[in-house]
């Protein structure tokens, strides 16, 4: 998973009433309805930490890139450079001190952002617990490193601070594991692993830590999701677990299950493809931009990626965005990535409404004004009220729009403006034509991406 | 001396021709001119960077606050959570690793800031040499802990890639150094430390390194000036150092010397009593606001220290500013602050003009409107020019300047913004009514801080 | 187990031909017979190498120790003064360098010792096994440490150079493993631990080292021989395994076990039960003794130790002795270790008649002259032939032993010195009376322990 | 100086009687009497212990070793093998941990061995002061690393619990201090080194201290006895000094000095030039034996040195032996050391007549029997007595001695033996013929070396 301020938009699946209980196979359990809190939560917060947060470089990868079998040679290097030569992976962990882990500190800032929930890494492919997993004896963050439960105690911050919810990533498969390599050599015929590692790691982290997101991961998109057990795992889940009604799970299970089975899915490659794709389809990209105190991180690469964060948000699918944070080994939250955090809570300030309580309208962007998308208000009094966000100002003094159909009644503003804009239909009835006026610098409410709201339109 | 963003508004000392040689008496010092680089320079920066950066937390001034017979509560807190009882400072440096330090990219981000010239810590008050100086064996940055030449390096950086000046700090005194303790203790009749330590220190750095501005500094403003033979080492300095032409000192030699001699003062009683001595005064109540990885340093502290240079930045004394940036141990310029470091650089890319080229007015600000504050074009072609720093932008459509009194040919207009402004004389012929446009936001050419641009004035 | 010249006696079991494979019963599974090997063995070294040499404070026990309900003052003390606060005992595992251990040099040293079999603790109560185990994720010798196979590395040195016997010492429970610590709390009615951990862990050891002695043992006495699946381990370890002609085990296979089945026995309440139980009852006693660079130990402890272990090794009941020694973290066996290591090999170069190809003779100890100890040689061609180990040199000019009964034939002598001693039988033809020559301090071949020999006996 | 068991040998001056002030001249100085403490004391212990003890490979001179212009091979991979590339000399100091010292242990230890002296290097080549040198800022053993004044502590702790002499070596050069390298550039024609560390250092050190022994070295035997003050020094050592009337000094104050001025002598090629010269001429050849947990010190390289020890104690020139012991950086005296200096103890329990109140004889050692020593008696009332050593046991039952005219009353026995030997004057009277009676070994009270007292000799 990336490491940083990660982008995923996930379109939601359809809802369905049912209170029947749900069985092992998919059909039963994609019946299963997304919990409303989601798709009404639209942004979170992903957080990446763990042993890698030690050589901060290259991000939760750089174990399996330093070990593979072309290493990469600028893990090499740093290496070389800064170790002793018999220093090994598992040598780190009793370096990440998070010595200046404040729970209620990082609960703040998440809440400061306007998140819905938090997403924390209990366990990433490296295969080291944030929490003393029964299984996984002496590698784990309460046995070395920090000597603490990290999950329990960030669970409990933001549950008792905020109403965010909160949410674990576990990652199913671990690079370097020598009974998950077996099974996967045996071709997933044998189940060591999973039975040993995966599955008891996951019922314990679920009934111990009630996380209302179980978002599953594999390291190499390996393993059915019969050999992972997904559908007993997520029966169970929704049955039986103490978050049966309210968790959310994604669509990683197994590489047959992956952009078909889930709460909600990662899959990329059915909306927005034009302009999206590239970030979602390969969210590692990002993997350790600005995170690392060690690497390459600079503030053109956090200043970059926030501006693709919003122009990914605009997104009209009506998906989720998760944006990604790398606290330090020590446990603090950097400056530039807090800076980033108050920033997107001042701009959902000002435009929350057109963001939270939307969903996909029939056209996600505009043809007639490229960088301009839609979202639609889900039952607004005014009628049919999209949002469109203008990802740049626009040039003209009249802003010429293809897609939303004016009625008579239609109005159109800018969230934080107070006054309307002047407006008149396209040629044909087609689209709406849109005055915008000179706005004083000082009278504009925000910056990065601006949000017209448009009333009773027709279509 | 500050961790961070620390402001220095230094008043500058009259100029001079001069081809005479100096003897070592203040009269024939203090009559050496200002070489002019350096009062066209306006703006520098300050680079606090040693062992102290290891803990990290109250920033330079970590050992004496930890070592005083009322030991700050914080500190000795924070040692006792995180190290063994006997841990020593000294047994930090061992961890000042710097192993990331690429003295290319500090240059480069520095010149992005718009920065004539950088002010390294050589050695600080805890007397770490971050030159292998022959004086302080085993206890200097080649000999332990980052292994390396940091004054060497970062000189030749800034030398290779820039037309930034080098300069470096030292502080004479050394809290805890057994021999000035003693010389204190005789109330400073007797010399070792100077005479052993202070001294060939001083000569072995100008004359390795060159460094234009030589920064003395005194721990605890004790120490007459003929103590540390300050007469004896200026009068080297200007006359046969390798620097005499161009290099420039302060004025901290000595308490008697304060505010009295040096090439520039850094005393803070002078000018702008009002709402700039707070920060001056004490410079370091900022010290290690958002340097610290473990500290409490926040986001906010760094927003509000950066809204702070502004506002003294637009000072109208003449003076200089000089910014204090923290590295980490590990040798990088933390994100948050490369993005204030460019910040200041745009921001000086269009209002360079009322900054770089500019002296003191006869008026430092307005008493009609306040948070307003001028500079005045050396010589301007257009008359006398005088630059208006509007803190605040003006709430009103007609800004009432009281200071500058307009003549028929005065034009007014904002810098990085294409049109004359309105204006009319005020009441009397005293001051000025300029009427502000609607500025839509989208051509304002930055935020913070507005110059206007007054010519041909007649006082 | 112990960590230092620790002490076993161990009473062999009765031997039968056999051919039979061999089923999971006790009944079954006692009737393999001894291998000989070790039965001639007599003499082996115990090796306690792991993280707790590290602190190397308390031996292996430290941990245990330091975490129970009543951690002992003097490891809570420790850590107080030589560690942070939150340290943690995986902590430790970073720094156990063994950068010095060189596997070669280990095999010299234990050959000189006379000694005829090596074990070495595979993984102790503490779980950290010495070899890359599969089922101890980053909690072993190769993942953390020394990033390196000791069992392997170790058990190719002593193969390669000597024809010492390579055994492992693996401890079956765990102190502090979660697992385990579950199974208990059910009253062992689960296996979690067993069936993930013990075994597999046991089976790939045996398979992958092919150890001849297999020394199993449990931190806390607990746990049912068939909670442990030992009759199962045992019948796959004889009938299937690599070694299953030669290999040795003991009896810890459970409480209800001890003493009673298994190759041998490590019980200490069926021989010589006087002068000998206190140290071999509570073998544990002498646990850090001497190995630790941190502790107590001196110099007195070890030389101790060592009178003890001649004390003992003079046993009559035909057991084996175990030798321990502790390495440091960094590979080292020290010198005064290897000092009695030496010795030991000189005392049996001219004493291992009586030692190596004897049994247990009718009488074990002598009842008229204490501290006299009786082994009986297994076929001498001279009849029946007795050693007599004389632990201190006698004080009269004749030697009045009561137990062998002498015939015409019958010769006394004293190994490692030239000529007969002259003897007369006892009153009423019950025991022996031998005059003690005066010898030349420099004619005595060996000190501590005196090992007569006495040939053609009756009884 | 040599790290472990290193023997010196040490002529002592004549004696003289004087009441007279010194003047700076040696003249003046070489008239002042050897303090008869000294001369009766015989043999002290040497404790090499500083940063060196950190790698602990190769001993004190691990540093110029490792740096010279041709590395030490062994160091070179030693470093290389495992420390970071980057790592310095002095990043070793903050290892140098010293936890488990306890100097009253020390001391008993001393006390032990029968030793009348330990001299402690309060600061080798290195430069590394174990006291709080006020000369050596954050480099010495209270700033960084043990954070204790381990002279002082060790100091107390001997003259607390025992009648030993405390005495201190220092080093007057340092193989890598700047200004002393600049001092040797310059030809010793500047004496920036010597007038800013060594000569403060030394006052500091004597006047804090009051070592009763001021061992004095040079790492490169250079710089003549005027470069370092030394008659300057050493006239207020003998006259205002808080030692003056008990100190005793070496000769290694410059080259030309070296075995011809001070307390003692350390030149070698006076006194038994045979197989003396050997180790005494070349002291270092044993440095780092036994001492190392790291290096390849085994316990041959110890046994073998304590064989040279007694071999050249039994020097009978009149000299002093000075024992070395290297304790561990965590503060301990390993075993093998504790039990050597045992083993010395329980030898001069038995032969400390021979050797405590002795003088040279005109005979130092037997031309007829070799690898016998004498010395003689002081003030005996059985006339003049010698001892005769025997390194090795007579193989005849008549020993042959050459030098000894034995008298009418001459009596022949041996130290811990209670009868006389019969002896004859040796053929012509000269020489004496001892008969060597069969000594049951457990009547002999010491091994290694055996003293033969004859007295009322006429030569």
């Amino acid at each position: 998973m990336a490491q940083q301020w990660l982008l995923m938009l996930i379109c939601c699946i359809g809802l369905q009433d049912s209170y029947a209980k749900y069985t092992p196979d998919w059909d039963s359990l994609d019946s299963r309805p997304l919990p409303t809190w989601y798709d009404e939560a639209k942004f979170g917060i992903f957080v990446h930490w763990g042993v890698f947060s030690v050589p901060s470089f290259h991000g939760a990868w750089f174990w399996p890139l330093w070990k593979s079998s072309h290493p990469a040679q600028d893990i090499a290097d740093f290496m070389k450079r800064n170790y002793p030569p018999d220093f090994t992976y598992a040598d780190f962990a009793s370096d990440f001190t998070a010595e200046f882990f404040n729970p209620d500190e990082w609960a703040d800032k998440f809440k400061a952002s306007g998140a819905g929930y938090v997403v924390l890494t209990s366990k990433h492919g490296e295969g080291f617990p944030n929490w003393p997993s029964s299984h996984s004896f002496n590698w784990n963050a309460k046995a070395v490193g920090p000597n603490r439960d990290l999950v329990g105690d960030l669970a409990a911050a933001i549950r008792n601070r905020t109403d965010i919810k909160f949410g674990t990533y576990y990652c199913l498969s671990e690079w370097l594991h020598p009974l998950y390599l077996k099974d996967k050599e045996s071709n997933f015929t044998t189940q060591s692993f999973v039975k040993t590692k995966t599955m008891p790691d996951l019922y314990e982290l679920v009934s111990k830590y009630n996380p209302e997101i179980v978002w599953a991961d594999m390291v190499d998109d390996l393993g059915p999701s019969s050999y992972w057990t997904a559908k007993e795992f997520l029966a169970w889940l929704f049955n039986e677990s103490p978050v049966k009604d309210t968790v959310v799970t994604n669509d990683r299970w197994g590489p047959d299950c992956k952009c078909k089975h889930g709460s909600y899915k990662t899959c990329t490659d059915k909306f927005n493809p034009d302009n999206i794709a590239t970030s979602t389809s390969s969210p590692f990209q990002f993997e350790d931009n600005g995170m690392s105190r060690h690497s390459g991180s600079t503030f053109f690469e956090v200043m970059f990626l926030f501006e693709n964060i919003l122009l990914i948000f605009n997104d009209s699918c009506g998906g989720n965005m998760l944006m990604n944070v790398g606290p330090t080994k020590y446990g603090k939250i950097m400056p530039i990535f807090e800076e980033r955090l108050r920033q997107f809570g001042q701009w959902l300030k000002v435009n929350g409404e057109g963001v939270y309580g939307t969903v996909p309208w029939s056209h996600q962007n505009d043809t007639v004004t490229r960088n301009t998308w839609y979202t639609k208000h889900k039952r607004a009094k005014e009628g049919t009220v999209v949002y469109a966000f203008l990802l740049s100002w626009p040039t003209d003094t009249v802003l010429k729009l293809g897609a939303p159909i004016p009625s008579q009644q239609t109005e159109v503003s800018m969230l934080g403006y107070p006054d309307k804009f002047i407006w008149k239909a396209g040629p044909g009835g087609q689209g709406i034509y849109i005055t915008i006026p000179i706005i004083p610098w000082n009278k504009l409410s925000c910056e990065w991406a601006w949000l017209l709201k448009i009333t009773h339109i027709t279509n």
